[in-house]
């Protein structure tokens, strides 16, 4: 009964339910699953169940599933698999098949590459509508990508495009070049990801061409895998910006998590570390004016808030594109104009209370002027941190938090307690 | 010459210009454009340009514009305006263009019925699909919800859905009935719209159709739009998680900014003041044992982490639709778990540091325990406070980060210099 609700949902939601299922049930009420339904149960199993399930599957059972597939998710499934048994179900497909599946594959998986398909149409610009279409009918393409079609020349070279919409729309005899949009926006293999995301959310796409050097078709980026992209190189930046590991689940094992989890914690210990070192530095200042002590989380917490403000912005201007090389200089200045504007309003609000609290004016300036240059240094920080990393070409937001909350917490001790020290006499 | 060149960009980039243009500049170059490329123009700005070039003209040239848009991104462009100036528009609108407009509009905007357009093309189930092609060739539909064909019974309920690919590639005689996939993904016009963007990735759609209480389609929401939306739902999460205003944005004025800047860092300000007085009530104990002020930055600050790990993680789950409600006493233990086993290892590591650094194993001790409390309690907040948010139908992400640093403040420093006190006697 289990397998009978499973084959009547779509295959998303079976993929759901037999993502929670175990290794030899999962394979068991798959198995009765008819090829094409499950073919696409395989595509939307997570991929620790994909691996479970196609490691459970000969050679043979598997060719036939990814023969169903697209090539793009065909490729997909199998990369994640053991060498000796991607050969053998590559051998066990249809050569015709196996081929698109095997160039595929060997682009990076974050790349135009990696996720285009490699079922395209294309149709020659001397070709009427009516041809088209009739030409279509014979084809039958069963992806989505069918609806832009690509209109090339005699040199193959890609020449504009034209949509399902357009072509149905469109009288009998009209020839394509006359219709086709001349303004084809596309991507070579290698074009990043993230960067096909852009091009596709803002033209307003359905799916991106992907050509060669000569203006060759290769492939196309369809919107339905563009989406995914968007998720999770949201998920990346959102989990690196808290220092979380990468493909970490709510779903995963409790001590396959706190392993990696504490990972990241460690890289964070250095930092906290180099803190406390500098806090000992100043030891008989503190033990002489233990009325700096409270002063020390709020300056550094504030600090830390305020680099982390000025951080989140430049990491997700620079994923949405609104940050280009070169513009550096002026989201730095206006950062630091920023930090300076609440360094100086934050500054006047906890000297006054480091003065009022404490009845120690000399206090509240120590106290206000660590809170002005830690929210400067924050702005600094919290722009220069990221724009560098991009620069050499490092992902922005890797490590990026560890790095600002660091000279956050460094500038923040220095000044306050070096101020302190410098001023004791007035202190005491 | 400028007028020449933004007139032959594609509408997106030429608002991207656009946009970095003033007032009388922006009106003189979109004034040149011609009508259909205008209106294209106009969607794509953003929404203060939009604003301004909207204002500057009149409702009868507002009203030609807003007549070539799809009726979303027409409502969209009003919905900003002066409630005088959106009158007179709808007035000077043909009846038939500015009725749907009116009911788009009085949608929330995060909801279905704010992202859908009203042009959608619904056939009768009895049609062949000869028929059906013909009909769309005398509707002429320009809009890109045409991918999908919408079918309904006498009642006008609707009952399948074809797409413009099978309705192309299908014999001509075949009835849409027997063609059209009858389990059809709906949202209603009050579906949120996280929950739109959701269902098209999970399904992997192109458009998503709105139906009322009846099954009657009143509209259906794009691919396009949903793009946008699950671009912007990631940047409000990680602006929230970061305490940054909402629509920041790097082109804001520098006093806006701070303005609304200060705001979220003075949200934190009580937080920072509460661990202020935390830390002043055990004076007596820092003032003995100055070698516990070191240990306070690494304790609060890996408790901090540790939360927002934990934050992160539960914030990015609850959006992504992967914890539901009722889950989340198993999301509760597994924190706690994590945190418990990496509360053990760091409070170990921390506690020989104490013990090494200082020559007293009771500061160790001291030490690891609160780091051991703290990082449990790191784990409690983070999971609890956005759960608890999401239980009463609060953003989980609003605010979330200050309670559970504020709960890692205070926890840390309490069990530290709490600890201490009661011990005081082996720390002298
Ligand atoms: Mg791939
Ligand atoms: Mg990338
Ligand atoms: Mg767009
Ligand atoms: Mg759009
Ligand atoms: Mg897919
Ligand atoms: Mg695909
Ligand atoms: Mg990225
Ligand atoms: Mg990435
Ligand atoms: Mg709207
Ligand atoms: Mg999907
Ligand atoms: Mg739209
Ligand atoms: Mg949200
Ligand atoms: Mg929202």
């Amino acid at each position: 009964q289990a397998s009978q609700l499973v084959a009547n949902l779509h295959a998303a939601d079976a993929a759901a339910i037999l993502d929670e299922l175990e290794s030899d049930e999962l394979y068991e009420v798959f198995a009765r699953l008819n090829l094409e339904h499950g073919a696409d149960v395989l595509i939307e199993l997570d991929t620790d169940s994909q691996v479970e399930l196609a490691e459970t599957l000969t050679s043979d059972q598997l060719s036939d599933l990814l023969e169903q597939m697209e090539p793009d998710d065909a490729a997909d499934v199998l990369v994640e698999l053991e060498p000796a048994h991607i050969a053998a179900t590559l051998a066990a497909m249809d050569p015709e098949d196996s081929d698109d599946v095997r160039q595929l594959m060997a682009h990076d998986e974050e790349s135009a590459g990696g996720l285009m398909t490699s079922h395209v149409v294309t149709l020659r610009d001397r070709l009427s509508t009516q041809q088209a279409i009739d030409l279509l009918r014979g084809l039958q393409p069963e992806d989505e990508s069918v609806y832009y079609l690509y209109v090339v020349d005699a040199n193959d070279a890609l020449v504009g495009v034209v949509s399902l919409r357009s072509l149905v729309m469109a009288p009998a005899q009209t020839q394509l070049s006359d219709i086709m949009d001349r303004n084809v926006i596309t991507a070579s293999v290698a074009t990043d990801q993230e960067e096909c995301a852009r091009l596709l959310a803002r033209y307003d796409l359905l799916a991106l061409p992907v050509v060669d050097a000569q203006r060759r078709i290769v492939g196309a980026v369809t919107a339905d895998d563009i989406i995914d992209v968007i998720a999770e190189e949201a998920t990346e930046d959102m989990y690196l910006l808290a220092n979380l590991p990468q493909d970490e689940d709510v779903e995963d094992s409790l001590f396959r998590s706190s392993r990696r989890r504490l990972f990241w914690l460690f890289v964070n210990l250095p930092t906290a570390i180099l803190a406390a070192w500098v806090v000992s530095n100043f030891d008989g200042t503190v033990e002489k004016v233990t009325a700096l002590v409270p002063f020390m989380p709020i300056i550094a917490g504030m600090g830390g808030n305020a680099g982390i403000q000025t951080l989140t912005l430049i990491v997700r201007s620079i994923a949405l594109g609104e940050v280009a090389t070169g513009q550096g200089f002026r989201a730095l200045g206006r950062e630091v104009g920023i930090g300076a504007i609440n360094g100086v309003a934050f500054g006047s609000a906890i000297g006054l209370l480091g003065w009022l609290w404490q009845g120690k004016p000399m206090l509240g300036v120590v106290a206000g002027c660590a809170m002005l240059l830690n929210l400067v240094s924050a702005a600094i920080a919290g722009t220069v941190v990221p724009l560098t990393l991009k620069l050499f070409r490092v992902d922005p937001a890797l490590a990026s938090g560890v790095i600002v909350t660091t000279v956050t917490d460094v500038t923040g001790y220095s000044c306050l307690l070096g101020l302190a020290t410098i001023l004791i006499r007035y202190l005491i």
